[in-house]
């Protein structure tokens, strides 16, 4: 068992196409020995947004600070403290529509790669 | 898609053996659609702490709030912020040794059930 601790400086630019003041930080994956899936952490400046993407891997999400919208064939609004499910193959997008800077964890199977 | 709100009054208390101060809140399961892994958010009262135990299948845990030790062949301190990995297999305890309730998310694998 280990303690991965906080650390900014391990955050990476998400430059993805469509992705606006993103960056990501990877706590859990095969690098510490998860087989089954990984666990990722996201931040999002003010005005700043995820892909409006699809993908064949679900996402299981929970907010820790900030708020924002999930958006795809509906809008709906997020806040601290919330969980979000985005299903296999569902259009959607993480957009920060507050102040502060939206932060939340995203964990995906290992099933994608 | 569906965002899961915050709702403490589905948290319920952990009578499991070993648990001290423990209320699990399902966030994402099998009954929201979840087919790899479910997501739980766990909050521990000061003083408090999960089982001293071990099973065949890992945690990927975030800490989302308060600080506490990871227990078990060895003592880690962790914080707000921090990831915490736990292989299966592996004796572990999550203790609140702090003043503020200690949240975090844990997620497992469907595999277990």
């Amino acid at each position: 068992m280990k303690v991965i601790p906080h650390d900014p400086g391990k955050a990476e630019h998400v430059s993805t196409e469509g992705a606006r003041g993103v960056r990501l930080t990877s706590l859990i994956s095969e690098n510490e020995g998860a087989d089954n899936f990984a666990m990722r952490l996201f931040d999002v400046e003010p005005g700043g947004h995820t892909p409006l993407h699809e993908h064949a891997w679900e996402h299981e999400v929970f907010i820790v600070s900030g708020s924002g919208e999930l958006r795809g064939k509906t809008v709906m609004p997020f806040a601290a403290g919330d969980a979000v499910f985005v299903e296999p193959g569902e259009v959607h997008q993480f957009a920060n529509t507050g102040a502060e800077v939206l932060r939340f964890i995203c964990c995906v199977p290992m099933i994608q790669e």
